[in-house]
């Protein structure tokens, strides 16, 4: 498809000439519009205040006195809540902080100096490791792996998921292929859940590498935006059935169902891999905030009442993602210039533009007021190879800004990809 | 000194049989008391409950909204009320989460892999590491180093803190020596705080290794007992008197203040030290607890209004400690064959046995229902080179199942030293 198929070059500039004066008039207004990070709004914020009305018995289920020492891997009914909403046994889980991050870093980090179970030595004394990376992704995964040095490999995504043809003739022919970022569900930023053939062949694949580990990372398990949500199959249950048990670690937290800096997370692996990461943990920590997590277990119940809780939010962000797919559709359908995915559930919406023109609308944008974020980011070292690829977190503003926002983005996008049509 | 002077081996028989007699008859009661850890008990617990009074007001005093993302650092009033209580600027602190050890490790493992500010390689390139260890000293802290694969080097300890002449010889001569866990104030486990000369000569000795690294843990700066508080000089300050200003990084927690398992944390050090290790650490996690945060600060108010709160601390804890002197005084006293010090602070008494007894006294307790810390664990590699160190950490039992524990104990230390007495 041609973009601006059958304009003529003067229809072109006269639309350029219209869209500057539209961008100059947004432009003076001085706007500060940020639509960077994946944040919850403050409505979603005020859902999750009941978490504080019981703030006076503090004994687990178990006898723990949630207020002291002990209980290192989490209390029972954090595990148990978990276990019932992720499909897992208690043995497989440890209750970690407000950040899931934290727990993936730390499992990178304790995989570089220590090993993990099954390793035959530390990634740190190899020469070389690296990590594939479906893309666009999570830049918070890519600077971690960066961090450590990891040669981090691109994976092309479609809408089942990372490209597996590829991923399975890399991993089975490189043993330097140590691991795998994935954000399996509601992908961020593209919306995507993997198919359950990508997740079985993540599971069953031979791995060149026996120390192959997937980072599988299911930050919006239970994020949906409408009735008939994406399914998932269970990775831990796969990698079972294929007989790789120990491939992958997951992870989650309520960072999107309570509160982005004060919710409670989770790491869950095969009970060998569990029993030998908590050797180190007990070394690292005393563990994580037991009243948050009673806390939390109180106020959330179980998967029912959590799934009530969810639907909640849908309703609060459903409307924001439906005004994006609007203002896009109306401003920029048709011309062939941008693709976007309406997702079912999770934080983004993913942009795609002309070849070459992430960072010039980016800019474009930043410079009107809106700030979003930035251009390659969703690749490995900030480099996307094509700079097509724009992050769209449409969850904090308030919807009119949210409008606005996206009324300048479509400017800018279209200004962008008409500068470099004329410029051909 | 001799033990038992003027004894005849008859009337050690005598006294060792009357001792096995009693022993029996607490045996027999089927006893479980525990004086493992350093753990608050639950009447110090229910000190801090006002910390759930007000949980209406999220907004940090800079317009932060503490349940969402940012504020990497920690909120700018939980960074004013340390700073006040530690004579730091808000630049030097870093506020963590519920674990100060925690950031102990993370500080360990940033050396080990990615390097701190001013190294010239990361330590997990180097051959060899080794620590300087002061003991008796902290279990935790030793399980770090060596988790890391550190040698540890272990420096007697007297009234003043570590054998001063020992560390400056052997920092000046080994470019191996990079590091130190200090205790300095109510050290764990003999409460002694370093002399002002011990921490004017820590910050100024001139050390072979450029990245010597002091890890000044000062857990139990405001646990005091009396009214006539240990006094510590500022670490911080005078490193940089002496030059040496990025050489100490200092840590404390609330774990004793208000709870052990959902206090908060800080690191402290300079501000060049922060700036960098502030770059890895963006990357490691989005921040602690800012809810938490706000809750302590406006619980705890200031240096002032906190020193009021630790004396209520003081009048539940106080009469453990007197009693556990009071009973080793009656039952040990005058024999020679045990020492222990009567701490002005913190959560710890030190008590030293009998050459070769430690064990065998702690032992003789657990088959009694008293459970101790390990005999050995005070040292590194949980190796008590004399077997003489027993930690009693006497806060968490209540007053009379301590002095039943003690009673026990000081008949198993004398049991056990009249064993060997009588073996020689």
């Amino acid at each position: 498809m041609k973009p601006y198929q059958g304009y003529s070059q003067q229809q072109l500039q006269e639309r350029k000439n219209q869209l500057l004066s539209q961008y100059e008039s947004y432009k003076s207004q001085g706007l500060k519009l940020d639509m960077s990070r994946g944040k919850p709004c403050t409505e979603q914020l005020e859902l999750s205040h009941g978490l504080f009305e019981d703030m006076h018995d503090f004994i687990s289920i178990d006898g723990t006195d949630v207020r002291n020492y002990g209980a290192l891997d989490g209390i029972k009914e954090a595990k148990a809540y978990f276990a019932e909403i992720f499909n897992l046994s208690p043995e497989e889980i440890f209750i970690g902080g407000n950040s899931s991050l934290n727990l993936m870093y730390d499992l990178v980090a304790k995989a570089f100096i220590h090993g993990l179970n099954g390793f035959e030595k530390p990634w740190g004394k190899l020469e070389k490791v690296k990590f594939l990376c479906p893309c666009p992704g999570y830049d918070r995964h890519f600077a971690i792996t960066e961090l450590f040095g990891v040669e981090m490999i691109v994976i092309p995504m479609d809408e089942n998921g990372p490209d597996m043809d590829k991923v399975e003739a890399l991993v089975a022919e490189d043993d330097a292929i140590k691991g795998m970022w994935c954000v399996p569900k509601y992908s961020n930023p593209s919306g995507i859940t993997y198919s359950d053939s990508v997740v079985r062949r993540l599971a069953a694949m031979k791995t060149k590498a026996p120390d192959f580990t997937i980072i599988w990372d299911n930050a919006y398990a239970i994020h949906h935006l409408y009735e008939t949500p994406d399914t998932l199959l269970d990775m831990l249950e796969e990698c079972r059935k294929a007989g790789n048990p120990n491939r992958v670690y997951m992870f989650s937290s309520t960072s999107k169902v309570t509160f982005p800096g004060a919710g409670i997370s989770f790491m869950a692996t095969s009970k060998e891999n569990m029993a030998h990461i908590k050797k180190q943990i007990t070394i690292q920590t005393i563990g994580f905030d037991k009243i948050n997590m009673l806390q939390h277990v109180r106020f959330l119940k179980d998967a029912a009442h959590t799934e009530e809780h969810m639907k909640k939010h849908a309703d609060i962000i459903r409307p924001k993602f439906e005004a994006v797919d609007e203002i896009l559709s109306k401003n920029l359908g048709g011309k062939d210039i941008a693709a976007w995915n309406k997702p079912n559930g999770g934080y983004f919406i993913s942009l795609d533009v002309l070849e070459g023109c992430a960072k010039r609308s980016v800019t474009l944008a930043k410079e009107a007021g809106v700030t979003l974020t930035s251009a390659g980011a969703t690749y490995p070292y900030g480099k996307d190879p094509n700079d097509s690829n724009i992050r769209i977190a449409p969850t904090y503003p308030p919807v009119e800004e949210l409008r606005k926002a996206i009324e300048i983005l479509s400017i800018c996008v279209e200004i962008a990809a008409l500068e470099k049509i004329l410029a051909a």
